[in-house]
């Protein structure tokens, strides 16, 4: 199989940038720098006067793609930028081949090579008694190049703002180690770019992709990783549940330069044809381990819906929507056993250490409408996630704890609290939350509005809903309208949080306007593309009003008149 | 001229209901009484259970429009339902012909019969010396019909459910009285539904269209109106800035089943060619009679924005960003005098009073960028807002306070608290406001994430923004883009709010979406044309899962499963 390559457009008025790392020189930490035009204003002498405006660095999270000195190969994979780090790690050892049954029988099918990857790779594990995760290095006091290259990423431009550099190396260092963020960086995803979830960094937004039994086929599913990742997103969670699952997913690992996430039940429970009934620990072990020597950066995990909260069910008005949930609690009712995620989630925090795999703790029980919100199966399996957040940092595995769903805005606040004191700080990752139930086509603003809240709150990312929410699965128009919906949430949030530096892009934007400079406006907007072809326009580009008032109304332009009137001491 | 009838579609699976008053019998509210099918179950002897769903009701901003039995007629207008009540009023009186200089200028000009309204009204005035505005009767322990008719309206199906009706006539009586809501209803405008605006009351929402000299005639004008209050919208601004403002406005009036404000000043400027030096308080005065006598509900006069302000926007990154704020403050400068909204806003409120005209008072300081949001013009401007009120109401003029605009989150709180604060309680109506400046081409959404947190707050009105904002005028989608997604931000407060029955809708739509019922979902959604356009199925509606997940990862299916499960005792 060959993929046509995608056609990335460079971001408009940009260009790739690398800042070097200071402990670790080599490191080239890979922004996006939005160059902008100069002021030009007529003298009183008739001259014009030009006045530079600084270009604006903004965070980039779509890699090598936009760097136009990089040759787009979709069939050889991205780079392997962090193999330089891994390969010198003497903690790691590198295996002859996959180790999970089966991964083994894919590779052995021959009708498969039609669709395989090509250019795959033998994984790197952790030797016996080795801790490598970013958390077990953090807790001995190493600075891995990954903390380094996020320090570097969050700071942006601050310093040549003048704005202290807060977010150094150590407090990166510091802040892993006390689980309070992570960095999502399985030793066999060297193609990801280093990045950090935590409550004290900028707020990262998740994508989801993937097919399903009815649709969506592996070339569509990596131009909307590709896509996702172009428009801003953090990170991307493949929830395929249709054919060939562990195909699709090596060729958007290898071609992804986000972490990527997935909900390794899924997969599993493809394995036994959908039969819930026949799910078993061993099948579901096999598919941590498969999919762990993909690549595969975190892992949702519902080891917190237990089988005495299928009793609850029938309380709420919309039962349980997470799809993990649901499949478990069955699981455990028709077994009349525990979840076995639950009790075997020592031996899954095994396994995910040896190739730091984060665990993300999914909130199988999360309220599907906004009456189910905040109840008792909610927030007694919020407990049982505390619970699980110690066991993994005993292992060292960083960990995220999945929140919410649909919550009405004054119950917003209680969510965040919660979780903060029941999971020890562990970063929080919710979807929205959406807050009113009756907009379905519109269930990305929806739940940007909960979003937008719970972010500022002090939840670390959120993950992204699009116009599709409900009824269909996303094409690559509602990611990019998901994703930028969930940038303007995220981004909301940074500023009502005051991070240093968070409003610099809006004053460049907002100088850039009150100045007509519309180049620039459109180059620092979130969309250029879609500004600019919303400004309808028979004039060119530097016309001081715009085709929403006209020359008469335009209040900037009077504005502008008006500071002239002042300097010229009218009054 | 004669307009083509626009196609209004009823809603579907609606049908329209009349709710009679009880102090005025005759009085007919009309609703939206949304009906559902019911919920079927197999039982274990394999019978179908058939329960029936309540129908919703909802509120209908669409008046006869959505009524099978009123046949649409734009160039006769809609039905003047008022009509009843204001002509058994001995306290008006009706004019022999409009007294605006300019307005009879215009009648007399032969050359604009081609695009004249055909079916014009003389109108009423308030007789001398008597007090005629929802505000000067209530205050006299009057309940007016227009009372009794919000009371009503706003309970929708409270008494159903079993919830206490607090919204009693008295109740609305007592809140226009103390002017912490208003009942925008000028005595001309009798085509036009009663609607509160108090924070007691739902949230409602405003949508601005009008033309510009660059764009848009009369019939799209219309379109653009009888569209707003399809979707939703609860008053309409015609903000018309270019040719023909008053025929327009005629048009829009007369068809328009919600209360219409404008900006006077914008057609002031107009008469002066735009010259804002050569604007007039006489000129501007036989505005506000022109408009006042038309029907025109409710005015924005910058009557805050005075001379001493205008010193300060140098300070500003964005200067003044509101057009009637612009020019007034220039209009002082040029002049070397105070702003002549603020000199002579005793005379303005006489005039209305006159015809129980509302003032809105606009923020001609408003920030246009985070960055300037909070600072020392915008709330020195409120101070003179408060000033302003108590004049009005000295008038018994109703008064509504315009804000923001651009503001970060963390500062929204404070535009609430300090506008209850200085204006005394008076309604407050915002612009979003936009939580960052960084998204064009999406501002809908960075300002419904601010509209939802303020009107939670206690914003009585939400000023809608469209797509275009910052780029171009908005054309049919952008206002229904526009009206879905303040919708959406306006229910999310009323729910946040607690308001009695705000979850009725949301409750009904979740029941549905847990039992499969899609069609009742379409229904029950804000915008049922586009949800159902997105969902892409093979299947027929009634399909136990959704193109989402497929059959075997749908959540709600497997719960459904589990509770049945549970109910077997199984374990």
């Amino acid at each position: 199989m060959q993929i046509d390559n995608i056609d990335v457009q460079a971001y408009p008025g940009s260009q790739k940038i690398y800042v070097n790392g200071t402990l670790y020189p080599d490191m080239r930490i890979g922004m996006r720098q939005i160059n902008l035009t100069p002021t030009v204003k007529i003298g009183d002498d008739g001259h014009k006067i030009t006045t530079p405006n600084a270009p604006v660095v903004v965070y980039d999270t779509s890699g090598p793609y936009t760097d136009p000195d990089y040759k787009i190969d979709i069939n050889k994979g991205l780079p392997r930028m962090r193999d330089q780090w891994l390969n010198a790690d003497s903690d790691l050892e590198q295996l002859p081949a996959i180790t999970s049954e089966y991964g083994r029988m894919r590779e052995a099918d021959k009708s498969l090579d039609a669709i395989r990857f090509p250019n795959r790779h033998a994984p790197r594990r952790a030797r016996e008694g080795k801790h490598i995760t970013q958390m077990a290095k953090a807790q001995q006091g190493i600075i891995t190049p990954e903390m380094e290259y996020v320090a570097i990423r969050e700071n942006l431009n601050n310093a040549q703002l003048g704005i202290p550099t807060y977010i150094t190396p150590e407090f990166v260092r510091s802040e892993i180690a006390s689980g309070r963020a992570i960095i999502p960086a399985n030793i066999n995803h060297p193609e990801a770019e280093p990045m950090i979830i935590g409550r004290k960094f900028a707020v990262k937004l998740n994508t989801n992709i993937g097919n399903s039994a009815l649709s969506s086929g592996i070339e569509e599913e990596i131009n909307k990783a590709v896509w996702s990742c172009y428009w801003g997103g953090d990170t991307l969670m493949d929830l395929s549940t249709g054919d060939n699952i562990h195909e699709t997913r090596e060729w958007i690992i290898r071609n992804c330069p986000v972490p990527v996430g997935t909900v390794p039940v899924y997969q599993a429970l493809e394995k036994v044809n959908g039969r819930v009934e026949d799910l078993t620990w061993e099948i579901y072990r096999d598919t941590l381990i498969e999919q762990a020597e993909q690549g595969v950066d975190y892992f949702t995990i519902h080891a917190g819906a237990l089988k005495a909260h299928a009793e609850m069910v029938g309380e709420r008005l919309t039962g349980i929507v997470s799809r993990g949930g649901s499949i478990m609690t069955r699981w455990a009712v028709l077994h009349n056993e525990e979840n076995f995620l639950y009790t075997h989630f020592d031996e899954i925090c095994q396994i995910l250490e040896q190739y730091d795999v984060a665990v993300s703790l999914g909130d199988g029980l999360r309220p599907g409408s906004i009456h189910d919100a905040n109840d008792r199966s909610q927030f007694l399996e919020l407990d049982v996630l505390g619970e699980l957040t110690q066991i993994a940092w005993r292992h060292n595995v960083q960990v995220l704890i999945e929140g919410p769903g649909h919550v009405p805005m004054h119950k917003i606040e209680e969510n965040m609290d919660r979780q903060v004191r029941k999971c020890a700080e562990a970063p929080f990752y919710t979807l929205g939350p959406l807050v009113t139930d009756i907009a379905p086509g519109y269930d990305h603003i929806t739940s940007a509005i909960g979003a937008a809240q719970i972010a500022w709150l002090g939840t670390a990312m959120i993950c992204y809903v699009t116009p599709k929410e409900h009824l269909a699965l996303p094409e690559l128009e509602d990611v990019r309208v998901g994703v930028i919906t969930y940038k303007i949430a995220a981004h909301a949030a940074d500023i009502a949080k005051r991070l240093p530096g968070a409003e610099v892009r809006d004053n460049a934007m907002s100088k850039a306007r009150f100045e007509f400079r519309w180049k620039d406006q459109f180059n620092l907007s979130l969309d250029p593309e879609r500004a600019k072809s919303y400004y309808v326009s028979s004039q060119e580009f530097d016309e001081h009003y715009c085709t929403m008032c006209g020359p008469n109304f335009c209040a900037m332009r009077i504005s502008q008149n008006l500071i002239k009137d002042c300097d010229k001491h009218v009054f």
